[in-house]
């Protein structure tokens, strides 16, 4: 029997995501494995791997297959429906930036990404600025294509492309109210810290204990090693596809839980793929709901859950057994004190959980201002000091430490920032929906059962994959759509307790 | 500028190397990297690539392009025109295999390579024999094709998939001419090696001190590491692209050569791959000139010059110096005496090189007359039995010794055997001819000194890549084509010599 043309459809994107997870386990090697002197090679495996499944997209035949599976809907299940709604959405994101625009933003974004890094080393902005004002052009020209093409505005269309179903005016929002509360949170949050003083953390711990640590902290949580690895890349990474996933982080000999909480933050991710809905696992349907709600996996596992007493108390006898450490500086109090430590700093991948937001918020506005173009690029580095300094009430030394500290905007990851905020307040969201249906969540923890977190979860976010939207799955899993005030709640509980609550 | 149709045909060919290279990369990473519960969705990445550069060969665009540069030949250079002629040979091989017959191979295959396993550790032939019977004929029906489309004999179009520009009437004459002299030589060397024992090398050798010792004789051989890297698997391998290479080996806690010959194996090949011209190693020009000429680089290395006098006294202190070692036993003659042991055997994989070509010549025989309709595959395992007592007096007890012991036909790898031989064959000429052009041979070996070796492989062998036949490769490199006469006087010389000769 012939295959209808929404059966065709499904052949054509299960091709893309057997060469999309090609790309990834590629990626993983790159990153892991490869000798130092293969990039170019592999660069041109990686370009031409992209640009297939760019034509794929763009392709007559698969724009032809939607437009009548469109008239057929009826005869379409609901997944079948989500489906094709998402399918629809890669090919108009695909369709919107043609091969010549990709190329371009290919040629000029690795270009800015080396000239960024001689910047940074050498805090020199000059050197940096003509590479990200060809990069902001060449993103306004997509920006504007995606907007037409997906009806929303510059900005949205490019958000849109991390994380799906967030609107800047939404975003906007919850910055508000979070912004106003923040810089006084902040400064109470350290005033309580510092009645409380942390023993640090002394000596070395061997990599080989910390690697045997985190493995069995992945056994324990539920990883499956006979479906994923960990391995170690310079920065934390989860790549791979259901079935076959590869989290990598980073160990450091003077940091015993630099390992661990990467590790923590890369599972987040990794078991939210590992939970995606099998039956769809090879369909767009199948996929993520994108960086926000993958951000707030990895957030909930790291920030809320790893950095907490349940959890510490679980991981104690842990620490003691591997790392052979004990004495006071090991005991869970103190370890959960230097674990939530805030300070003020200038630099977002050092900052902790109530310092990030400002983080974010800066760049928000700021790259927001680039493209629409109220700010000129030449201005962003006194923008950014202002920005902080408003914001934080810091003002960054030099470029390097400044707005030369990331790589995204170099790479053209504009929209790319909100996700991590978002990340914070998904997380935090979830977190206090779970916790009001499993009454035991913190006992639990407490004696390493990860199962009831993992089933809520599956239950809610993961198993629906890409079926709903993203603030349908969050409204479905929490009764409401996202909003700041359980973060607020969440930093406010975790950050001003009165000593003994 | 517009391209011109040669131009673009280049092109096509360049994203072609992308993906084969992407391939090796993951069958590589499937051998040594990748969980145990992965395989299912590592398989569908695969296949997706192999259609993809199925689909590549055989879209009338390319073969537009092919007849539209033919048309033109006046205007291209030597290298182009021999890159010309390989492209329409992979094109050819490619449109005479349809995909629909490539389907029913691949899913022949992966059946009668499960039954196969267990026939093999059954010892129950009956329930291989549908199995390879679907394969046989599945094979025959793409012999017929492809003959028709390669002007070539059936048998002889399955070997040039493999080993192009050897006919089957070349092979009948080389395996006629050894085979005369094989079996009295095998018993001469067995005789005259009872006269001189060799003392056992006991004890174990720890894995990590076989891998150093493994990377320095990689290193001073010339292996870039920073486009390179080893590792270990089941099997060892080569995989990978020039630029990219991936070698893997075995190591046997019991066996200490084991592994350091299997890394002399693969880093012949490996040399081969990053030795390829440079300025073509994206086009089918640039790449190696099959199985046989991969063979003959390994057997090179491993067999001639790995076990060898001159190589033994380099690496003697680097057994000391690595493995602590010393004592009769490890001294050079020992060591020499023990690595050319001449042992009468059933099975392939175990063989010396004094007997591995009888057990070539016997799949040989068997695997046209398979084809051909000569031998029913239910008389397969009786005709096996026969063969090897014929030429090497030896009956395999059983056929998971004898007829079952090897993958390749389960496989669908008809075509494939002679390469085996052909590599020493070649091993032994170029030797010949590489011997007379450098006087100081070895002792520049024995001084660890691999330069002169590796200058002369590439200027006749490496750096030709494809662009003359087999044969013409062999003839430039020695003057003359591939015969078997080099092979014997290397034979003779090394198991017949005289004490102190």
């Amino acid at each position: 029997m012939a295959l209808t043309p929404y059966q065709q459809l499904e052949q054509e994107f299960r091709r893309l995501h057997a060469f999309r997870g090609a790309t990834s386990v590629l990626r993983w090697d790159a990153a892991v494995m490869m000798p130092r002197g293969s990039a170019d090679v592999r660069g041109e495996q990686l370009a031409a791997l992209e640009s297939e499944c760019h034509a794929l997209l763009t392709s007559p035949k698969v724009s032809r297959l939607i437009e009548r599976s469109l008239a057929n809907q009826a005869q379409l299940e609901d997944w079948q429906l989500a489906n094709l709604r998402e399918m629809r959405r890669e090919r108009d994101h695909a369709i919107a930036t043609p091969l010549s625009l990709v190329t371009r933003l290919a040629k000029a974004t690795s270009l800015a990404e080396v000239r960024w890094l001689e910047a940074k080393q050498q805090d020199s902005f000059a050197l940096f600025a003509p590479h990200l004002e060809e990069v902001v052009a060449l993103t306004r020209d997509k920006a504007q294509v995606l907007s037409q093409a997906l009806g929303l505005s510059p900005y949205d269309s490019l958000i849109d492309e991390f994380s799906p179903g967030f609107l800047s005016t939404e975003i906007d929002q919850l910055f508000r109210v979070v912004g106003r509360r923040l810089p006084s949170l902040i400064r109470e949050a350290i005033e309580l810290q510092a009645t409380r003083p942390a023993l640090p953390l002394t000596g070395k711990v061997g990599i080989s204990k910390q690697r045997t640590l985190a493995i069995e902290v992945m056994r324990t949580i539920g990883f499956p090693f006979d479906r994923g690895r960990l391995d170690e890349s310079d920065h934390p990474s989860t790549e791979g596809v259901p079935g076959d996933v590869r989290v990598t982080t980073r160990f450091d000999l003077n940091e015993p839980f630099t390992g661990l909480m990467g590790v923590l933050h890369e599972v987040g991710q990794a078991m939210y793929d590992l939970g995606l809905p099998e039956a769809w696992r090879d369909q767009p349907v199948g996929r993520d709901r994108g960086m926000a709600m993958e951000e707030g996996q990895s957030l909930l596992l790291e920030m809320v859950i790893g950095r907490s007493r349940p959890f510490l108390t679980w991981l104690r006898p842990l620490l003691e057994k591997h790392f052979g450490v004990s004495g006071p500086e090991w005991e869970v109090e103190n370890l959960y004190q230097t674990l939530i430590r805030v300070r003020r700093g200038a630099i977002r991948v050092d900052a902790d959980e109530l310092t990030y937001p400002v983080h974010i918020m800066v760049r928000y506005e700021l790259e927001k201002q680039i493209l629409d173009g109220s700010l000129a690029v030449r201005d962003l580095p006194e923008a950014w000091k202002a920005g902080l300094d408003h914001r934080l009430g810091l003002r960054p030394a030099n470029d390097a430490e400044g707005c030369l500290q990331d790589v995204h905007w170099a790479i053209g990851s504009f929209g790319y920032f909100p996700s991590y905020a978002l990340g914070s307040f998904i997380a935090a969201q979830l977190y206090e929906g779970l916790r009001t249906e499993i009454e035991t969540f913190d006992a639990e923890i407490a004696a390493g059962r990860f199962g009831g977190l993992f089933e809520w979860l599956r239950e809610n976010v993961h198993g629906v994959g890409a079926r709903v939207s993203s603030q349908e799955l969050i409204k479905n899993a929490t009764g409401k759509t996202l909003s700041a005030a359980p973060w607020l709640r969440y930093a406010e509980g975790k950050y001003l307790e009165e000593r003994g609550a």
